[in-house]
């Protein structure tokens, strides 16, 4: 008898994370995935979001964390303007900790429902910008998880399996799954059809232009 | 030219937080004392905070974090009752990873305010049901935290100067500090004078019987 492997997947309804959406249930994964509402100026996603696992007949969970209250990012403080995309000025969406925070807020409500590993989806460029997008920090993260559980043999696996990848090459897999790209969102500034000048769209827009296809959001 | 100390304390308005956040101002530092608001049945906690917060002139921030939309404990299930004091009962008020949300949320609020010290109150009785009040935890989670913090030189620490003392022996330090007992709250089942049946209630009167005091709250 093979046991049910379960899986929390982090999910914002982005090109990155759907793409790991499927790349889990492929694996044969029972897939929970879980989006953040954390006040974020695109908060457009989570309607992406939502859709796409409605479509999958997948439990969609949303959290809400309003990282506003803790300020300091263009992403959630209103009276920041989203930067184009230029040298340096990417800092200024850095939320701090916000993947720690989704994820101990991911492994808390998996301990509820009895689910311990989750998978999220920080890419290699995520890292140039996010120290918390690299696996160092998410070794020590599970560990830390680890040790709170309430429950003693509880082991927390946070699966970064986009970690060591270019966001192209995400989308190839992408490709091999037949993932529905029109479905996702990624604009910073929440707008649709996206702006092209975030510095999200510019990342997104590079990957379709590497692998020689169009975006299907502005075809 | 020295320095100026700056640290977060993560203040309840209970019996040992409000300890510690006296103990810290004892040791010289500049405090900010941060509270959080987690849909907890005894949210009045909250307004004791603010009092002596404020009476100590203090810059105390709440951050709001429901807890209830993970569910699993009844400090924040309205459906659940808080049980009286028995054996294994008090297992019910585990909120899964709560100390590891609480002490995430206010570094990366400290992060924002330029503060890397956080002061976090567990006590020796509580991690017989928390395993999240235990030193191992916080070590790897300031780890965890100084990996993610998106500042490459920021070092996170997470003091827990009570995690060795029973309940009773920060009593004698709070009454070395003189201490307004009166102000602060701890039952969990959020009343007014104290149910004193709660788990919460029961180690405090056991707290104050054992240094031969009576609590202020029942004089």
């Amino acid at each position: 008898m093979t046991q049910e492997k379960k899986a929390i997947v982090c999910f914002s309804g982005g090109m990155d994370s759907t793409t790991l959406l499927y790349e889990v249930l492929d694996r044969g994964y029972s897939v929970y995935p879980v989006s953040f509402d954390y006040n974020q100026r695109h908060r457009v996603e989570l309607e992406s979001a939502a859709n796409i696992a409605n479509r999958l007949r997948l439990p969609h969970k949303i959290l809400k964390i309003d990282l506003g209250q803790i300020g300091g990012s263009a992403l959630t403080d209103m009276n920041q303007a989203v930067p184009d995309q230029a040298a340096n000025q990417q800092f200024s969406t850095v939320v701090p900790l916000r993947n720690a925070l989704f994820c101990t807020l991911a492994a808390s409500y998996g301990e509820v429902i009895g689910v311990d590993e989750l998978f999220y989806g920080p890419v290699k460029e995520d890292f140039l910008a996010y120290r918390d997008c690299r696996r160092p920090f998410y070794d020590s993260l599970e560990q830390a998880l680890t040790l709170g559980s309430s429950q003693e043999d509880r082991t927390v696996r946070i699966h970064t399996p986009f970690v060591d990848l270019y966001k192209q090459q995400v989308l190839l897999r992408g490709f091999a799954l037949n993932i529905p790209y029109e479905l996702t969102h990624t604009c910073y500034r929440g707008q649709r059809p996206p702006c092209g000048e975030c510095d999200a769209c510019k990342e997104r827009l590079a990957a379709f232009a590497r692998v020689g296809r169009t975006d299907p959001l502005l075809a």
